[in-house]
């Protein structure tokens, strides 16, 4: 921050009763500005700042936050060399830089964008391995186009992180006594051990590093992000944090485990009733959790980031601790020999090893099961927040068949009329990730960003895929329609039909508790497999509650998962099929888990409300089973919506709900 | 054996040249009595005893096998009592005894069968765990009725192996600082890690016992079993034992293994094209196997036990040892510092412990995958055999409807109708698994075995299920019908209906390669859980070729599998419905993996052949689709058993086999 902005909000501050010295005012900015721009984030000390000391304290953060626009980008390979300086002097051969932070998100704050800053590659998945004299970066199917775009192939092998995993390249490539380095804060104890295999199969060896190598050289890296902590009302959250615990302390009872450690943010946040804005997309507060068997817990976060409402919701029970006391208090819990639940697949190796002398069990995060039932209060939420969601994506749809008919329109131009419609709602707090508008081609793209070079306009014949969803306080929302662009080919509409056959399939399926999403996966894809079809990517993950639009445990995917599904959770329900340089399909709606009519069976509430584009529909493949749920579903929307908009969108509506004989 | 006997075996052998002491004599007997009854198991010495001497020996060893056929029942109470001294003499508080011998396969010779003679229970599967005062029989959902029959609740708790698992019990009973025993040769590595964790959760630790306390004192144990191992010929196989050694060492150099460590018999046969007749239901010699990278092998398999021509066909490139040398073996291996593959799963604790200082790497059992893709050969004896057992099972299915009509039959007798009828193909060596024909309530219970306490006739109104299936040298085979005795009732038609949708639907996917067999499970399940019904039960296991009805590593299942699918594998498709006290509803037919037209798809070719009872259809409750399939299906199977039948079998054929727009 230059010193003349500081200057100026100590003074604002100071006038609303808050001292701050340089340094101190100069590192709060600092980790404001690495949190994510967001309209609606909050500064801290509410309340407390008079208008000109919010607008002080924010054009500071605004200004610093410039700062970080080009952080990662163009990618300088200097970094490489810098790196390997470094990797030399702490006597490293090589050192694996995953896309992670502390907390094993899909979301990372600036600072843990390490994968970006040394490889350029800035992919939301992947890993890199480099060596002294090679390198290379393992992205999945999703980012093989973007790796090779924003990649230098001279210095980084790409591979497919899946096909040609990182510990295959590894255990080939490392040499013999060769000390590969990797940030057990960065790394848990499942890929800590398959890393280790692969460096020991090559006749090397897994070696800890306790100073980020990365971090070393990386000299303008934004520290951790300070966004501010709010309570998250039990209105919407519909438990109190107390009860919550005790749910929590029973589990830990029931494997006889002291305490459990929880990294995941979602957790946190769910657990304390309390919401932050350090990463983009999901209102999360960056923090470690302790729960311990007697319902108590200790929290270590940042207490910058702690407003008064939130600490005052904690009550007693709930122990604020720096991270910096993290050490301690694991160390005391060893020194005492307490036997302490840990989750292989996302707590930090660092964690694990500073709890040296205590009792570790591996223990999934305990809050994850409780989090994804949604409660009868959270379910109100989510209901009333698609139907909101609902008429918005409604309004845009209109407004696109109504702007398409006057004249042109680019993909990024109808992303950003969807986010400003959105925007009209004054509960959204912003989508809940970055939105997919793929046109043509692009739509192919499953997991396509749109940017200023493959930006396209919507052209008659093609189809046009939107996935987007908001964050409101009530709840998250997911949803993907495809849309026919002017005259849709036959061939688009027979692979449209076949799409929603299967996503009926599995909307209307009834199966008994016990049955996990991986056993349901395959219903959505018959219909495409019996033609000779299918789509490269999961049918549903689930989607927590003003939370991340992805979480656990439950999802329906190929991938073997034993968690069943349960009332109250979440899932999405998204099928697709891509033609690769023509066009995409997907039809995506959040369900709810229900119990069924007949005991002991479970079926699926659909949630999301949009019409189904009825001129991407070919009848004549439909049973009548399908038919009638497609026009009893267009019946709920219409009935739904229509009270939410008017005049021409309403007219919309109508027609694009109305039934499929009409059609 | 008594000395008479002895004495005229001993001089009947010497006139054919062979000549063997008393004491050696006397435990070939014992050991051939110990292997399982056959009428076409061989004996030793082939070729060289005339028949005077066969019919000498065959009538000692028939003699000794008398002594074991009431081993096991009934069972005696005093066992349990001097058990518990020996754990007392061994410093022992408690020990498990799983169902399961050195080999962890499905059946076990009888000297293994220590589960039944300590506890009364002889299902198939279960474990015991006994403790000083108190003890626990954990068995599945199959044997609940049976084990609360056979076994005292004054001296066993019973419990459900899968919802109250062992391990719990331990965690709650095992006292603290207890010494809770196991015998690392009957336990694997992955299992008795949860024994130690739930030992250690008790306060208490897990022992491996050097003497097995069972052992110890049981009295009249039978010796190892000592079936002939006769050469299984490669126009059978398909291909020879030095191709198979050549893949497997290609397998263990892509792990950058010098060897790996094979515990399955039915592994064992296969790799070297060798049979046995060590355990019931399967032709498998008992045997430990360790392959070398460079496609060499040890076996470690009683001498006698070898046949000349079994040795013969061995060629170069394996080493025979006596099971004696293994420790020393293993050690060798364990000093040179090797890098070693054990199967976490199958390979006993015992193992491990002897291979100290190699390097042990988890490795599943290398031969279970080739193994399960049968080659061009071995598909078309597979096809072969399923028209012959086809034809009997027509003609059994054809005697059945002619007997009702005449007058009674019980489940027992048409059982034994069936196995007669088999037996007329000089091919046949036996039943593949013990025959399920259950009559009305009998047919409900999954696994029913019929007893002369629980035999049924079969009385009009009521279902009939007979799922039994044959050994022959060209394949195995495994089938169940349901037919109607007398008039069906609606519902047992409409859930009939039901069970035959979801064999259609599974027989008739097309699923991409890659696709597991989890993934396919719930397309069979689908139309009963719309009826909001189910079955308790797997869909479908792999099949050996010659070798067990029951194969990993594929399955259809609602349990996680990772294991594609692939061309050359044969499974089971056998969805259900039971009505408990009331009916069992199964129909199962095999089905051999195939490449679909599609690239890169795969699809079923059903190799099982009889008529699915058109009396049990209700065909206004089948799609188009599915009545196509079962015409062209009674089309097959009409056209390709007709040859093979002759009036009033055939005659039956073709009504059973008719059209349904004519049934």
């Amino acid at each position: 921050m230059v010193a003349e902005d500081s200057r100026v909000v100590a003074e604002q501050l100071k006038r609303c009763g808050i001292s701050m010295d340089e340094p101190e005012l100069d590192a709060l900015v600092r980790g404001l500005a690495a949190s994510p721009a967001g309209d609606t984030a909050p500064l801290p000390f509410e309340g407390r700042l008079d208008e000109a000391a919010r607008s002080a304290l924010a054009a500071a953060v605004a200004r610093e936050r410039e700062r970080y626009r080009d952080l990662l980008r163009p990618f300088d390979p200097a970094r490489l060399q810098r790196l390997r300086s470094e990797l030399h002097r702490q006597n490293l051969d090589g050192f694996v830089v995953p896309r992670a932070d502390e907390h094993q998100g899909e979301y990372v704050p600036l600072r843990a964008e390490r994968l970006a800053w040394i490889t350029g590659f800035t992919g939301s998945a992947g890993v890199a391995v480099i060596l002294a004299d090679k390198a290379a970066l393992f992205a999945d199917g999703r980012y093989t186009l973007q790796a090779g775009a924003q990649v230098d192939a001279r210095l980084f092998e790409l591979h497919h992180l899946v096909d040609e995993p990182a510990a295959d390249w590894i255990a080939a490539n490392l040499p013999p006594e060769g000390r590969l380095g990797y940030d057990p804060w960065h790394v848990p104890p499942s890929q800590a051990e398959r890393l280790e295999a692969a460096a020991v199969k090559a006749g090397g060896s897994l070696v800890p590093v306790s100073e980020n190598p990365i971090d070393a050289v990386w000299a303008d890296q934004p520290p951790p992000p300070l966004a501010p902590v709010v309570p998250h009302s039990d209105s919407y959250a519909g438990r109190s944090s107390a009860e919550k615990r005790q749910e929590v302390a029973a589990a830990l009872a029931a494997e006889r485990l002291d305490a459990a450690f929880v990294t995941a943010p979602e957790s946190l946040a769910w657990l304390f009733n309390l919401r932050g804005g350090d990463v983009p997309f999901a209102p999360l507060p960056l923090g470690f959790v302790l729960v311990r068997g007697d319902g108590t817990a200790d929290l270590f976060l940042d207490p910058r980031k702690m407003t008064a409402d939130a600490r005052a919701g904690l009550g007693t029970g709930v122990r604020v601790h720096d991270p910096e006391a993290l050490e301690g208090v694991l160390g005391e819990i060893g020194a005492a020999g307490l036997r302490v639940g840990v989750d292989r697949e996302g707590t930090p190796q660092r964690v694990v090893q500073m709890l040296r002398g205590a009792k570790v069990a591996w223990f999934a995060d305990p809050c994850a099961l409780p989090k994804a039932r949604k409660n009868a209060v959270e379910q109100e939420g989510i209901r009333a927040a698609h139907r909101r969601d609902g008429a918005a994506l409604c309004r845009f749809l209109a407004w696109l068949d109504r702007a398409l008919a006057e004249g042109s329109v680019t993909e990024s131009e109808a992303a950003q009329r969807l986010d400003e419609i959105r925007r009209q709602d004054p509960a959204y707090r912003g989508p809940s990730f970055p939105t997919i508008a793929g046109a043509g081609p692009n739509g192919a793209i499953v997991h396509y960003r749109g940017s200023p070079e493959t930006d396209r306009p919507l052209e008659a014949g093609n189809l046009f895929l939107v996935d987007s969803g908001g964050q409101y306080p009530d709840g998250t929302t997911d949803i993907t329609r495809t849309v026919a662009i002017g005259k849709p080919s036959d061939e688009m509409r027979a692979r449209f039909t076949l799409v929603l056959k299967g996503h009926i399939a599995l909307a209307t399926a009834q199966f008994p508790k016990g049955t996990s999403g991986s056993q349901l996966d395959s219903l959505a894809r018959r219909p495409l497999w019996e033609a000779g079809l299918d789509y490269d990517h999961g049918t549903g993950h689930g989607v927590g509650c003003f939370l991340s639009v992805h979480e656990g445990p439950a999802r329906i995917s190929k991938l073997p998962n034993r968690v069943a599904l349960e009332p109250g959770m979440l899932l999405s329900i998204e099928p697709g099929y891509y033609q690769t340089g023509a066009y995409g399909i997907r039809i995506e709606n959040l369900v709810l888990v229900q119990a069924a009519a007949i005991p002991s069976f479970l079926r699926f509430e659909t949630v999301s409300l949009a019409p189904i584009d009825l001129r991407l529909i070919e009848p004549s493949l439909l049973s009548s089973g399908e038919r009638t749920w497609l026009d009893a579903y267009h019946r709920h929307v219409r009935s739904t919506l229509a009270p939410l908009l008017a005049g021409a969108d309403l007219a919309w509506l109508e027609t694009a709900s109305r039934p499929l004989d009409g059609a």
